[in-house]
């Protein structure tokens, strides 16, 4: 999954690099490759400590973490123009740690390797800005999410993620299993709650799909909280 | 609350400080003062972004999420040995944040001007692994909160928090407000729990106390979890 960078301008894709020393920008172009990682590869986990600092040009990172039970939740997602500083950090520093990456559509990212992402964040006071404000990010988003859990109600979280998930002719293509993993609970939980959504009449359930058949009721329920 | 260091060895209770070069050492030593803070002083917070890294020497700072909701989360605590390094780059870098820290107890610091602390990861390798590892530490830190909050029994955890939590002659002094913090719940949720515990003659309520009339049980509770 390794080439060479071709000298394309990808900084500009990363605000947070504009206004980057010109010679820390070429040593960054210069020492970095461009990779593609097609959909569903692990990028890093446990036992597998990404090498590299991972910008991302296209595509969708999801991390997320199994818990000793077997249990998913999704933490957050890496997106095209951002970077995966967190992760990196865990990996480089402590072993104990069970987050995983897996490329969630086909993926293009500059990889920085691990010495050149030390030299930069010695050399660079832009580059330190750009990775601790990654960092102060990707924090913030766990505390978002661990409010969610805490506070929200179970009901309401569905209902919002059934109507943002993409529906083609109105059908949601996914397992109770997974809509467990982006709402961090059990999936009886989630079963538990799909059925009094039937039950009411909002949706129609069958293996691996979910109908939608009252949209405005679910978005009610989502705005009533 | 501030006072010149006198030269006092604090690196050495530090272990990641150890094997600091020289002159670094010698740096960090000259411009650092030791603060002290008194029990349930705001360290840091909305609108209080902190001047200096804090390395803990004494007592205990606790870290908390007030929701929008107004309800609270105890996110972690940093303890002596320690340093307050993620809040520190939340509020460095990005505004929209909502944690507090608190001196939970006196607290005894060293305090690392940012000027300082940004000199000291541009040029040292060993101060650059010591930050970077305590980011680690908090972030797993955060991983487990999440793991705890979605999937732990909610009983369960409470008989555990009940079990650890000080109390002389049998008494916890608590409210359900702050069991409620620590576990990230509502109020509701632990007062429904503790009147169940009650029910059963494990626990005995009375305003601003819990006593403890059965701790083999909770206990218990607690092991088949």
């Amino acid at each position: 999954m390794d080439q060479k960078a071709p000298h394309i301008d990808w900084i500009s894709q990363f605000p947070g690099l504009a206004g980057m020393e010109a010679p820390v920008r070429e040593r960054l172009t210069a020492e970095s490759t461009i990779i593609s990682v097609p959909k569903g590869t692990v990028i890093f986990g446990p036992g597998k400590a990404p090498e590299n600092l991972l910008l991302l040009l296209a595509g969708t990172v999801r991390v997320h973490q199994t818990s000793e039970s077997g249990r998913d939740i999704v933490l957050y997602r890496v997106s095209a123009g951002e970077s995966c500083v967190l992760t990196t950090a865990c990996v480089l520093a402590y072993e104990d740690y069970l987050a995983e990456g897996v490329a969630e559509t086909d993926v293009q990212a500059v990889a920085i390797p691990r010495r050149v992402f030390e030299e930069l964040i010695a050399e660079s006071p832009v580059f330190r800005r750009f990775v601790f404000t990654a960092y102060s990010r990707r924090i913030t988003d766990l505390f978002f999410v661990i409010e969610e859990i805490a506070f929200r109600r179970m009901d309401i979280r569905l209902a919002q993620k059934l109507v943002e998930l993409p529906a083609p002719g109105g059908v949601i293509a996914t397992t109770h299993q997974d809509l467990a993993a982006e709402l961090g609970t059990a999936r009886e939980v989630v079963s538990r709650q799909l059925k009094e959504f039937q039950r009411r009449g909002w949706v129609e359930l069958a293996r691996g799909e979910i109908r939608i058949t009252d949209r405005d009721a679910l978005k009610a329920l989502h705005a009533d909280g």
